[in-house]
């Protein structure tokens, strides 16, 4: 499969009228056209955290014309801060500041920040604008598509939110340079997911270039963004609010999502708890005879090439996972609902294995 | 004029794919017909608070057969508790119960109530199902139609939320022989509100049939909350997000909203302070000459029959009226909106009228 090679690139996310573009590029960030046709009126609420505040803050805002009332709001970093305490001192700012409902809020970060900005934007006087600048590999991929926004309760993962379209994302690339390795592989957790679960030639060159987009080359790196985000905007467009084949996006989420919460939201990054719960998932398929052998192995490798882990965490029990997978959000009434796969590059909804059988892979599955 | 009598009318609130049913009679509470077609799976959570649980929570719950998972959660009683907190109240139930996005919320009482769940609703793994019974006639004919749901910030009310509909409003007109006669009042501004804003027959049928109404005659009180609901749907099936005409709904609301706010919620009720807000906003209206001395008397003395207060609280100044209504949501940017009457039975928008013209009015006009 051959792709071309392309400096910058954007796609438009089509949901009627609250479709956006995604612009893909080098230098957005500091590029005083890129912002502004997106802003709905003259106020204005950059917010970010601790980690991004002193490398991209004073740079975005110093794109904005004077004529703009530019407040900032800088949140301490983690998803053990992605609550609703948060999304509080957001909205206190937003009243503080006098802002009106054609106020636009913009998030400067990476997952963490953009769904608690989404939701603060959702739910200010009922619905703000908002723009999406996203930081990190995780977030230009996932995030950026999808309207997904929220927060965490103790009893579970993004149990509060709202689904709400940004204006726009804008996803510069350059930002990735001071991104930690750890995270670069978390992000590539999601882009793999991609190619498993809908596009085996996406599969194919991930494999061919993982060595590259692990070194942050810029072609290679916006091949695989502007990809990624095509793969979810053509699943999104054909199911907004999650009712039927938008559930294949969440492949390793139902075991990854057990496992963020047992260790304690923070100590897993999201894209290593997906990485492992995909792997889970491909082995659990390869059970159900659903993929061959040499599937899964082909599934494992290009997660393990990834950096990215494919044990589960030490210590934890069948039990921990399935008191949190039954919480999950695919699931209707007490039944639970799995993604899994068909073949690599074809996802399915499994409501059929039982808990019984659950338990005896989790009991058999490798730990860390 | 002349309008049928009539023992149970069904409405229906026209939004695409959002539809739903707005059932009025006498009896809906304890029929067991009545919420079962619209609950969304078997979990079901009934929210009330403490005035209304000793009254109706337990025959509303025996409607629902014993294959449902019901829940409650009883809230503390009054405007004060329309918080953030109180909701978060609600999702813990809502997850400690295990409860996923199939369940059904259920808001039984005032419009404090239904504003929240609703949002708790909108906001509860992106978004559930809640029906809607309200047990005030302020909720049955205001907050019954057009989606408005959310909590009071310290800074402003109804400042957090969103734009969600129920699946159904059940109004029961056997609860008004509870509700205390002020809040009757109350109820009655927003009745007197349809009129003035968009039908001067309906208007005069409330001149002529106020007695019978504040007595809760059924025929009467099914008459008054139908062609409330159906005035206020006709507005928001044209203007969803309140873009445009959907904003005349809230004549009287901007100063009754800084008096609320000012005086403390809970301390004015809502209703109270529409009725001394729509009070001023005719004034206003015939000070520019949009209506005449004789239409503002009517106005004035249809607010007054319904036992609701024309005067302004006392000890309330301009600048205390100003600071707050600097925050509407109607605004934008810095410009004042006001709705105004052009005619009885015909409102309109005015963002011309100056902050000192404003203060001029509010300094002469009368306190209680």
């Amino acid at each position: 499969m051959t792709r071309p090679a392309t400096a910058q690139r954007t796609l438009d996310v089509a949901l009627g009228d609250r479709s956006y573009p995604i612009h893909i590029g080098a230098g957005l960030l500091s590029d005083p056209q890129a912002l502004v046709p997106y802003l709905a009126g003259k106020q204005v609420m950059v917010v970010t955290n601790e980690t991004i505040a002193p490398l991209y803050l004073e740079t975005l805002c110093a794109t904005l014309p004077d004529e703009f009332d530019v407040r900032t709001v800088i949140l301490p970093d983690g998803e053990q801060y992605k609550s609703i305490e948060q999304v509080g001192r957001i909205w206190d700012a937003l009243l503080e500041a006098g802002f009106n409902r054609r106020c636009t809020l913009v998030a400067l970060g990476g997952g963490v920040i953009g769904d608690m900005v989404g939701y603060a934007a959702a739910s200010y006087q009922r619905g703000v604008a908002f723009i999406q600048v996203p930081t990190t590999l995780l977030s230009q991929v996932d995030s950026s598509v999808g309207g997904k926004t929220g927060v965490n309760h103790p009893l579970g993962k993004n149990m509060i939110g709202a689904f709400w379209q940004p204006r726009a994302v804008l996803i510069d690339i350059a930002t990735l340079a001071t991104l930690p390795g750890r995270e670069l592989s978390a992000g590539l957790a999601e882009v793999i997911k991609y190619g498993l679960i809908r596009d085996e030639a996406f599969l194919s060159w991930l494999e061919e270039n993982m060595a590259a987009l692990r070194q942050i080359s810029p072609e290679a790196v916006i091949e695989a963004i502007a990809s990624s985000c095509q793969i979810k905007a053509d699943i999104v467009a054909d199911d907004e609010t999650e009712q039927g084949v938008r559930a294949l996006l969440n492949l390793g989420h139902t075991f990854g999502h057990a496992i963020e919460a047992h260790q304690g939201y923070g100590n897993w990054l999201h894209g290593e708890a997906v990485g492992a719960g995909m792997a889970m998932a491909a082995t659990l398929s390869e059970r159900l005879g659903f993929i061959s052998t040499a599937d899964l192995k082909r599934a494992q490798a290009v997660i393990e090439s990834a950096g990215l882990p494919l044990a589960a965490p030490a210590g934890m029990g069948s039990n921990d996972f399935l008191v949190r997978m039954r919480l999950d959000k695919k699931n209707v009434d007490a039944r639970l609902r799995l993604v899994l796969l068909d073949a690599i590059g074809d996802a399915c909804i499994d409501d059929t294995t039982s808990e019984a059988l659950l338990c005896e892979l989790i009991d058999g599955y490798p730990r860390a």
